[in-house]
């Protein structure tokens, strides 16, 4: 019997340090080319959004701005501090939730997440990243650099760690998305009994992300690309990951 | 220079059709034989819920149930079938929210998630399959099974798809776990700028379940068994998927 085909998570190492604004699709293909990986039709190239941050420019330096008085009552509030919320207030739409040391919102996109995904960690000395302005077309400009580079449809995704309502720890999803569709839809398809199922949908763009996750980290030894092979996905031009976000009319944690 | 480390995902072929209590352990050592997989210390086998379900006995015929008043109620308010809301009330703790369509519960266990657990897909006709009762222990039990198999030190994962509030779409997770540590715990540890990282606890669980289920499927070809291999997981013969379950003190959805 031959071996099942198995799905591949590759890390790529030796992508350099970014620190501010390049052109990160050329960095990306230089650094495939450094790990001797030539990209074939249907590869997805997962990389951290700080990464894609750091290479737009969205970096702000915490000393250079000043609290309004809604960042200090939020201090006060959730014991944070209050130029990182001055940050954070100027990314969000709506703020989901508050508590001590957390503060939840609904940043410019949709994107519900801790401190609308501003962050400190991997940010040089006092200064924080913020997500990119508009992670789906980040994506879709990597992905036309790859196609360019290496002949083949492949799919571009952008990652970032979240926390989860009743559940510990961060996991890796899709903020931004091209080349692939992001979901399998199982509804009609028929199960192992030949009942007809009603509501599956899978995403597997935030399955994508969270297993390019695993093999990312996030510490001083952390990469920011990884590479998945031998995923079934279906290529698809048109598609982002602002297709993720639920409609606010279905959703029952608003 | 040599190629990165690779994380692989090898789904595996040939399980048989599992319907009611049987010996799973042997039924996984066996199929791992038959794909000619010996296990290696580190690896990961993640199992759908569903046949560790069954193999339990936990499937419950919709015919012989007696559907409550609270049960036709609440089909009342979410156009659910009644006999099914039955089975579904019978393993809830405490409805989180309910909709047109939706019943989300937080089970015995304290898990939460749509209709607690309860589905009808590769279940047979008019029947329902239940959560495994204790998950944690059905994995603990594999584990054993495995480790005495092939004399090596493996983690076992439970896997379920949720969907998940804000965002479209269903993603494998962890329900139940046993032989390594869920999570990494970044906390202390340097970023790239030596700024020492606040509170990014990784919970790699649910991202291997997440990896997993992109090559186990949904439907007719559905696979209920994959081998994650390559991960950095550490080994531990204490934890379990409770861990994975936020303390309700600290959770803001409740």
């Amino acid at each position: 019997m031959s071996a099942p085909p198995a799905l591949e998570i590759l890390p790529l190492l030796h992508f350099p340090l970014v620190n501010g604004p390049c052109d990160l699709g050329a960095l990306v293909v230089a650094c495939l080319k450094r790990n001797r990986i030539t990209l074939r039709q249907g590869d997805v190239l997962v990389l951290a959004h700080k990464v894609v941050s750091k290479a737009e420019g969205r970096i702000v330096d915490l000393g250079a701005v000043s609290p309004s008085a809604r960042a200090l009552e939020l201090a006060q509030a959730t014991g944070k501090e209050p130029a990182l919320l001055e940050v954070i207030l100027s990314q969000t739409k709506r703020i989901v939730r508050q508590s001590s040391g957390v503060v939840l919102c609904e940043n410019h996109l949709g994107i519900v997440c801790a401190n609308a995904g501003v962050d400190r960690s991997n940010a040089g000395e006092n200064q924080a990243v913020l997500l990119p302005q508009d992670p789906d077309r980040s994506a879709r400009a990597l992905c036309r650099s790859l196609e360019a580079a290496f002949q083949v449809k492949v799919g571009v995704l952008v990652a970032d760690s979240h926390g989860r309502p009743w559940r510990e720890g961060a996991v890796g999803l899709c903020i931004g998305l091209a080349g692939i569709n992001p979901f399998i839809d199982y509804r009609g398809r028929r199960d192992l009994y030949c009942y007809q199922m009603q509501s599956e949908i899978e995403c597997i763009a935030d399955e994508l992300c969270a297993a390019a996750t695993l093999v990312m980290g996030q510490a001083q030894e952390g990469k920011p690309l990884a590479l998945v092979r031998g995923a079934l996905v279906q290529l698809d031009d048109t598609s982002s990951a602002a297709a993720l976000l639920r409609d606010p009319a279905r959703d029952l944690f608003r």
